[in-house]
């Protein structure tokens, strides 16, 4: 399993991605599921993978291929992240009309994606596609995206992030509901993937590498903790209950 | 769908259940999902349940109707709350294999309950049956067991639930638990069913459904989200990102 959570905010987006990969128990490895299509001045692209990691590699594959030279779109040269989802959207399907038949014996071949960024021309927007290839995009009133082992790490989200939230916030909260997923999900894990980007610098502004053992990260989570059993404690007894 | 939650504690025992029963967003009723079999001084039994709503109506009903007269164990004549417990497995075997088959064309037949209290001459108990009939038993290491939309409301119950946790501290957070997921899950709503049940007194110390405008819900809520917000702006910010 996987969890991957976008932020889309008046400021920029987050985007942050674990690393598990598992076949049942047994077989579990870590995997990047955050690539960059990115030119600084033109485009800045992120896009995050959920599923069958056969299908999700050989998409991301095929994408960044196609960037060496090919007769049609690419992630590369699409005028408008719209354009960028739909490209994604046909290459699953792609691999999918090719794989699909013959991997639904062992397992679900499919997957879904996370797509954020801006090109030069257009705002910063922020897509997700469905295991179908069509998607939907993410708006002020529905400012975060999730895909993979979504549910954990939505209470936070949901709490907390509004359109107006700003980029710090965001990604402290973004870290939060990684590490309520950790917590709850074996098949969740770090390192996390974080991209912080604010809008019109076409560039990535943080890509950081978040490992288990990284000081930030122990912090937020110990300091979470602390805080939460003290509010839990003053919060009120119900006053039906003797005490 | 439903949420609910059962908590295994050295004092006693909680169990919390939503009312809201769904077919698709169209078809929205309440219902009770906590049903109780009690005979102060005997035993104080609650039994919750989640999934197709005829076959957990099938099921309870039949244990009801069961106690009124007939030839095999009961649930009002059981010595024990794992016998108790295999009693709901059979229960639920004989529903699904009279309507399993006329039912799946329409949808997923399929049920699952909790199961908790005390019967004189054990210790309090708390179970998981299964779709298939068969069940765990909660314990020290796993205080609590969780059926239907469990995985909104688990973070809360992670953090704070042990089995030395005291019986107000657990109804406080069965509650939390509940509100977590009925914000994230249109198909989880108040009432919320609430048993509280203090070890070895075999009648229900307090039973309370709460209703969406209670009180002391608004005022947990309330409690929560504001201490939720305060205690996320005091975290420290990701040092790595530009203030």
């Amino acid at each position: 399993m996987t969890y991957c959570v976008g932020i889309l905010l008046d400021d920029g987006l987050v985007l942050a991605a674990d690393s598990r990969t598992n076949a049942g128990v047994d077989q579990i490895a870590l995997t990047r599921k955050l690539t960059f299509f990115d030119r600084d001045g033109d485009r800045m692209i992120g896009l995050m993978s959920s599923g069958n990691l056969a299908t999700t590699q050989a998409v991301v594959t095929q994408l960044q291929q196609d960037c060496d030279g090919c007769d049609g779109p690419t992630m590369m040269s699409v005028k408008t992240l719209f354009d960028a989802a739909q490209l994604v959207g046909d290459t699953l399907r792609k691999v999918l009309a090719r794989d699909a038949s013959y991997v639904q014996p062992y397992g679900d071949p499919n997957a879904s994606f996370i797509l954020g960024g801006q090109i030069a021309g257009e705002t910063h927007r922020l897509f997700e596609i469905y295991a179908a290839g069509n998607f939907v995009e993410a708006s002020d009133d529905t400012p975060f995206l999730q895909i993979g082992e979504t549910k954990y790490g939505k209470p936070i989200l949901v709490r907390m992030i509004r359109h107006d939230t700003n980029l710090v916030d965001a990604c402290k909260c973004a870290v939060l509901s990684m590490d309520a997923t950790i917590r709850s999900n074996l098949s969740v894990a770090p390192p996390i993937d974080l991209l912080c980007y604010r809008k019109d610098s076409l560039m990535p502004e943080t890509y950081r590498r978040i490992e288990a053992d990284d000081d930030y990260l122990i912090s937020l989570r110990e300091g979470y903790s602390a805080g939460l059993g003290e509010l839990f404690r003053d919060l009120p007894q119900p006053p039906w209950l003797a005490p």
